[in-house]
């Protein structure tokens, strides 16, 4: 790998990075939140001095796949450490660990937060009812960048690179380690292109989100802060207990409604929009996703309704769909306490949380794609003990499944396990049950946010030791960039050149 | 598939089993339990006339794989609901699904109990003290008979099948559907052969242990008992607190090491027993496994050292090491009740709950192979992301593992974590702790015994429904005939003729 392709095009991120932490300066001056400022202007000055450095490794040729995967690494882990320091400057997150959890929460659209709720004792920092307008609206803001990815935010902005370097052959590379899920369809040959229509999709639902909050009587700042924690799949809100402040069902029905919404494929709206609706409506992992909900809703329904927690079946459709929405999406909204639900409801939702929603969505979690593959490869390896020399093929889409994809699919699942599982082993050296220890590892490693025991959704993460939350970031970060991007940028052999 | 040749040979496994049933009479006799001979003479004779019906349909041609499959699914179903029945006409456990768990249990080594404990409220069928000395018996020989294999002891046993079948390729399907483990080495060629000097040396050992226990004063009833569910990972044992009524640190020792060793693949003793040094200690498994065993040993010492559980290294060890060389080998018994030690050790003991022991010996769990080939399958996956062009191999043992192990493990390793997942899901719906529902399913799926929460080791499965019981008897069956052949026994394609 050449480090200074690498940290040429790094450097091109954290200047846009910079540029983005100057809009919050634009809602500190809108409401007068002048001590605001500085907390602001310093990170995005450092940030843009660092970039423009950066920028001055140039280097030619073509960017190769293992370049792709370590730049969108380091990329998010700059961002992070330099989108953690407004907090600290202000004061508000005082702790620079407690600040860079949050911030990678934010990017990774996890919602995982360590900043107190009213309910939990010995919380830091105050409540986030007491936080500045600014940093509310910067916490948001960085679930909605890192929803659909800041490096595709720069590559869509930036003009192509030059030299020998073909378009689709460099930044592909980069796309493919950001872009969650496995590829196994091309959509356009032309990157740039496709990246544009994608984010422009993007900010339309978004928009549409804001607009239908407003109307139903929402604040504009609640609704814009909302819609992006939708977007991003995210699920940071502004008050303690979050969504259920509101108690409004008509809220809880468009979140509920746009958060099924981003955990569709994307490239389902993109063939929508250009009217090949045949491509649209042929896509499997969305009926299965559909499914899924569907199921999910209607299983916590009949368990919460024999259980006595709901009287009514609008009451028990209205917080199971709104809770399988935002769990499946990875968006971690609440609009109950779920810790209190039944057993069986409870096991739903945890299972919601490996699953996660559509590949190419701003949703984290396996991904209901790679859940296909999985579930058919392991139906043809049964059919093939009984039947083992007839020739058994993994059908998706009505195309044939490359051996390749199914391999790596296969891998992720290996990794994804093995990882949850020594995560857990070392933040339950903290000393919580098992429960709390399990759940918060599955709710950051797969952006949710929220889990069981003392993290559910009235829970905070602070009481966690430093080094749990350092390990908790790092599960965020293998999550959101699904894990192989972060191996292979600390993997000796892949900085080792022949 | 020829329905005929699966129920001529599950017929052959009867007549076997009747047989078997027939040593409690003996022990019965001994200890003048005269009352006892009755419950064990009739399901004897009902299996005897039963296996002598089904031998009536006799068929020619080779055995398929798929027919290898259900023989196996069948006989096991078979024998335990056969072997239920002394506990309900005896009275001693008055419900038939009670019973069948109870021997469901014993024949897959997994040592789950409904019976009562005295630490348990509510408990059914009296206490484990009371039940009378013949039906101990029975109880802990299921394990012994299951940890090798019903099929295979019949195999042993019984001259070669007649008719065009091959020894190897008729016999060589049922062995390896009943033998736990991936099999990507050939051992012998003559099945019958190699099937009977295993069996030689699993007695061998056995009787070693009863030896080592009556040397160190241990009452021969409780020694042979004990040595049975060591000899088969299972762990039943003839008190309700178990292997902590003797309190006695010689006995944990000697079964201690004995779990460790009837955790090692067979094939190692088979090789050292022929003089074939070299063979046995390049087996890259056994190094893993002693590995584990140390590391987590170490990891509970430092860690209940540390909480001040203990308070002297001897001490720590003597708890550390039984308890880890318990469930790595999923043979259950307990010298602690490790649901009161620190949150990381339980974790560590949920982890090897599910890495299980060696394949090709007598205990349960995903088998140390499979996750040395999971682990170096993603390590693969990795390098190929990084360099697809380069041929990446996965090699164990010093030889290449080829194509089809490596999907038939990713497969096992996907279908094993769905149905623990569904399992958990099903289970939850009794509305006990998800750390008593997700541990209860791992403990039965991986053919262990306790779990966690209510289903620890001074706990007691007596509370869960009969649905529950019912999914956890077929847990431990497909655990125990890793999954592929009870559900090959049920998909309609496997019987589908061309």
């Amino acid at each position: 790998m050449s480090l200074k392709r690498i940290l040429f095009f790094t450097g091109r991120i954290l200047v846009v990075a910079s540029a983005l932490m100057l809009l919050p300066v634009a809602v500190a001056l809108f409401y007068r939140e002048y001590g605001m400022i500085k907390p602001f202007v310093i990170p995005a000055a450092a940030a843009f001095v660092t970039g423009v450095v950066f920028m001055q490794f140039r280097s030619g040729g073509n960017y190769k796949a293992g370049e792709g995967f370590t730049i969108t690494a380091i990329s998010w882990i700059l961002i992070s450490i330099f989108g953690a320091l407004p907090f600290v400057i202000s004061g508000e997150i005082p702790n620079y660990i407690d600040a860079v959890f949050e911030t990678v929460s934010g990017f990774t659209t996890t919602g995982a937060s360590i900043i107190g709720k009213s309910t939990t004792p010995g919380s830091i920092g105050g409540f986030v009812e007491n936080m500045s307008r600014s940093l509310l609206f910067w916490r948001s803001f960085t679930h909605w960048i890192g929803g659909m990815g800041v490096l595709a935010f720069g590559i869509a902005l930036f003009p192509a690179l030059k030299g020998k370097s073909s378009e689709s052959g460099s930044e592909a590379h980069i796309l493919r380690a950001e872009s969650p899920g496995p590829t196994y369809g091309k959509l356009v040959s032309k990157v740039r292109f496709n990246t544009r229509i994608l984010y422009g999709i993007y900010l339309g639902l978004t928009v549409l989100e804001i607009l239908f909050l407003v109307f139903g009587g929402m604040p504009v700042f609640d609704s814009v802060v909302h819609s992006f924690a939708t977007a991003g799949t995210g699920g940071f809100g502004i008050f303690a207990d979050g969504v259920m402040h509101y108690n409004n069902v008509y809220y809880e029905m468009v979140m509920g409604v746009f958060m099924v919404l981003f955990g569709v494929n994307f490239n389902v709206y993109y063939f929508m929009l250009i009217r090949r609706f045949s491509s649209a409506f042929k896509n499997e992992e969305v009926k299965w996703y559909f499914g899924i909900v569907g199921a999910a809703t209607a299983t916590i329904m009949i368990n919460t309704l024999a259980r006595g927690v709901y009287t009514s079946v609008g009451e028990a459709f209205r917080y199971s769909f709104f809770q399988t929405a935002s769990i499946i999406t990875t968006t971690g909204f609440a609009s109950a306490d779920f810790t209190l639900w039944p057993a069986m409801s409870q096991v739903v939702l945890v299972l919601l949380m490996f699953i996660g929603a559509c590949a190419g969505s701003t949703g984290g979690g396996l991904k209901v794609s790679r859940l296909v593959i999985l579930v058919k490869t392991a139906i043809r390896e049964l059919k093939r003990s009984v039947k083992p020399k007839n020739v058994h093929l993994v059908m998706c889409d009505g195309e044939v499944v490359e051996h390749s994809v199914i391999m790596n699919v296969c891998g992720y699942f290996i990794v994804y396990v093995i990882l949850t599982a020594l995560s857990t082993l070392v933040i339950s050296f903290d000393g919580f049950d098992t429960t709390t220890s399990f759940t918060s590892v599955v709710a950051c490693f797969n952006n949710i946010g929220p889990g069981l025991g003392k993290v559910g959704p009235l829970g905070s993460y602070a009481g966690f030791s430093a080094v749990s939350k350092i390990v908790l970031s790092a599960d965020m970060l293998l999550g959101r960039l699904e894990i192989f991007p972060l191996l292979i940028a600390v993997a000796p052999s892949a900085w080792r050149n022949k």
